[in-house]
């Protein structure tokens, strides 16, 4: 049984990792931190984990995360770097859900996080954690920064038409769409009850942190410099990522379905729906799963591809389970064969 | 007093209508139709009606309806075109929320919606009821055909843009956002609670009725042909339009921002927010506004701009209000200061 | 024009005053303070203001205050104590929203509130502000404490039980659901979409500040003591209460219906509706109505009363302009015509 | 591997059968039987399901079905006692969750039901499926009445106090509140999101067909006849029941808790949460689970027990598979590990 801790476990994705955590057959976690809540039992605050979990947040200690197999950093950007040298050091693998090692280049992470990276040379060894795109840099990898949601539902839109140069790079547009989870479990007005729901609204329009990360990983697919604009808009739901992404064909290709079809065809993760189709939310609820369409409107040079996943599961946890599946040599997609909650 | 009358009362903006009506000061509803409900007192139907409408349901007769000086048509499309000619005959004033109007090409009409024009003459006189873009026409006409819901947030987000030719018209893309209320009050599993709540899709994505009505009046404004990808989506909530428009610069204006505010300066519904500003549906909620903003993200040639309605308000019911306000020679505003519903 | 102040004008109620002050004919809110807030434009806090008023917060300064014909407290309990004595004393009548002049035993106050009531002189001569049961009293007075929301409910529903002696009183029950606004607008982690949309549950069981305030009121209209056990839930919407009272019949009237609809013939905010209804909170969403329904199931003797209002209208701000109304000689219904938003 | 049928598997309990059957390590569907989507992929109308089931609807034909070793009823009452006993005959157990089996009484059945039980012989054989109370009479049949939603959280929070002989049984109460889902998936206006959202109310106050049931079961559990007055309620959410239990104390038990966590010790699904808890819904969103509290507010001799439950799992589909469980000689918490999705 691999040994697994989670630094920082008190947010969402922190409990949605122990609840798959609590039904995978490999793994189980043995150390969860939190400075705030130090002593509580985590099912106290997260009663839904009550009969399946039998520990309690302990303040973060690196000697003993280290004697775990794997850590997950569930924690804001500037945690994960402090800690994980040290832990890779003493043979840990850490697979780290926050921003702290998704930009490769050091002035981005500062020009939109506001720090200094503090490891540069382990952010060279660090993976980018989206399988489906980068499977071969994982499995030898001792360390995994774990993508951002929208970059997640982003790319693996994308990529099919990037990775075959059919359409302009220079002005590409990914319209998303966000439950409320993704702002995390923190006392903000914004994100009450009464201010989120029966309403819609977009957000961070002159720049979202999620942008270069997009943007970097595009531009590793396709040949050419990408124009991206993004813009981010809150949902009124819990979970889920809805991706509308427009491009313009640069060349005709036989067929967008079957071109996608191919590309995805050995991804358990993955599911490209038949044509003409409109996938929805809520059917990835609670699953790891990215559900893609791809549509022609009009027979007009410009694509649409439309991508959901859950947030919570393909978006961060599930997705750093996958990984750590890979780092530590288990069947992919063990743990995460649950079905979307629906309805 | 102003004598109303409505034909298909039993539906969303049916009520929305009477909603606004009980609070009008110069018209007041005295005939109000439905073939299904005939006899139901209306706040039987509606319960919020309780107290302030003392009317039932009866079957249409034209020759009942031609006694009140207006007469809107909240019906499906097909059912006003039939009706409106006697209508407009005997003197009565029409306001048509349906579709049968809108259209001014009797091809595509037939095209979009299945059946030929009935009366393809009186739709030339039909003035498109969009008062902040078409007030002239409206002001001299007896028959105003309502926009679509999409069309008035999509058509008022575009229009300083197209009417200063600043953008490349060839590729516009208006991504829009929905509330449930839109599908109408009808019985289809697909918009269940249970099937739309906690959940964000796309539909309609070949091809949506409201496409060639948004292309119309864009080229009404713009010397060019418009080419426009139109994606709607299906949002969890009851009531509001969010419309996200993309458009790409083809040469810098001094500041967009003074250019909306000088657009709209006049217009008590249109709202143009401060630079920055993410406008949410639920600020219109209710009410008869359209709020804009204009972004520029990261100095780009893309022009982002948001532009939010309530689609039962000003994507219908209070649109109509506002029609025979000006038909009637009322004050515009008269019956339309509502505020929005906040929280 | 009746010149109004507003005292803590940041939460929902105070915005919720704004909204109904916005179309109110004879008065208009010439002060609002909040001292986290001084100097911000209240339509930049509340967008849906926009175009209906030009104020900016302010500092609370009771000089300022008290040269408005009447001011209203939208603060947390203990601040409308510490300023009504020099406004009432200045001239200038008082409705508090707040809970310091509910209850007129100042032991109680004391130990639901956990602070001493500092002018119990003053609170002696203050009204309970539910004007169906009450009116008279407030008619004469200066200072007037507008109910909480469950209490306006509760006591709306069970009065008429009450009054006629129908009931064995030691054993009432008030099984209540509020929408997430009674929580207020504050940035705690219990209130956010993602901890409280999707899910039910009880809460303050043990005891809830609301409840000696309804028994306080009960006891008023029986002539026996009265035991009451309350429990409210939270429910996954913005607005609205939901109360099903349960009582036992110790007589048999001849028509409970009647009786209702006898009791509340000539109260334009109280609507009993038919025989065998159940009324639904979104029928008085944004609007000043008490909707009731009176079941006997089975005819047995236990009688259930159903009982709804909006939180922030009947149940604070619109019966906070009700009390203003009678204060000032103001027809009772004057800027409260407003129909509910539905759907 | 047990082989699996389900009739009538479009509706959401038949779904979520599907969902739980789809993770079982023991059971698997091969036949789903639907009249109006014969020959239809289920993946198709269950998009969630997509990569797991590689199953068709196909019309109902009891041959086919009798080859399955357990055949599940997700239909409409008066479906199951048409097919039961060739099936029961065949060799074939029956785990139903329509309501054919559930009254014993047939007149009853009649009476709430509207039909003749056709079947009345195999009616006395079928166990009522709430293996907490009645665990020894399933594991001996083949045939299982599942119990209805309401009826499963309210018999198991009243449990303890009746099987203890603690309360006056003349006068129960049960408050409950259910999420949408619980009125099916049928194209009813009743049941769009905007008939259903942002609103609560009680419904079937007169009489619902719960109420039998309910009394059948808590008389089975005292030793006195029970007078309960049942008021369901419907609440903006999809999942989630939640019943609010008021009783009046005959005697003084010296531990309601302890006599709660007694009761519940060796159940699995059963949880009691800690003295002064309030369960929340959706902390047993999509698990099988029941969370209990029990409160006596103000020491007084009221008691209030809170009871949640996911009507689709433990009260329909998840309570379906534990009794499949049983009756196939399993673990009975097979399959039915998985943890409740939160938020």
């Amino acid at each position: 049984m691999i040994q697994v801790g989670i630094v920082g476990g008190t947010g969402y994705t922190g409990v949605e990792l122990l609840r798959l955590l609590a039904n995978h057959p490999e793994a189980t976690p043995s150390v969860i931190t939190s400075r705030s809540e130090d002593g509580l039992r985590v099912d106290e605050l997260y009663p839904n984990l009550r009969g399946h979990l039998d520990l309690a947040f302990s303040k973060p200690d690196v000697k003993r995360l280290s004697e775990c197999d794997l850590v997950f950093f569930a924690t804001p950007h500037g945690v994960a770097m402090e800690m994980a040298p040290e832990l890779i050091a003493a043979g840990t693998k850490v697979v780290d859900l926050s921003a702290d090692f998704r930009l490769q280049d050091t002035e981005q992470f500062k020009q939109w996080y506001g720090m200094e990276h503090s490891c540069p040379d382990l952010l060279k060894e660090a993976a980018y954690g989206l399988p489906e795109l980068n499977r071969a840099a994982i499995t030898g990898s001792n360390i995994v920064a774990v993508p951002g949601c929208y970059p997640t539902a982003v790319q693996l839109g994308f990529a099919p038409l990037l990775a075959h140069d059919l359409v302009d790079t220079s002005r590409l547009i990914a319209d998303a769409k966000s439950g409320v989870s993704g702002a995390g479990r923190q006392g903000k007005i914004d994100n009450l009850l009464c201010e989120t729901t029966e309403s819609m609204k977009a957000y961070a329009v002159p720049g979202h942190r999620h942008l270069p990360e997009i943007v970097q990983g595009l531009e590793r697919i396709s040949e050419h410099s990408v124009g991206l604009t993004f813009v981010p808009h809150l949902t009124p739901m819990i979970r889920g990522i809805h991706a509308t992404l427009y491009s313009t064909l640069t060349q005709s290709p036989e067929s967008l379905q079957e071109l996608f079809e191919q590309r995805y065809a050995n991804e358990p993760f993955v599911d490209v729906m038949p044509t003409g189709s409109h996938p929805q939310t809520r059917s990835v609820k609670g699953s790891n799963h990215c559900r893609i369409s791809v549509h022609q409107p009009q027979n007009q040079d410009v694509v649409v591809v439309l991508s959901v996943i859950d947030n919570l599961v393909k978006g961060a946890a599930g997705q750093a389970v996958q990984n750590m599946n890979i780092l530590c040599g288990l069947e992919e997609t063990c743990g995460l064969t649950q079905v979307a909650l629906m309805p």
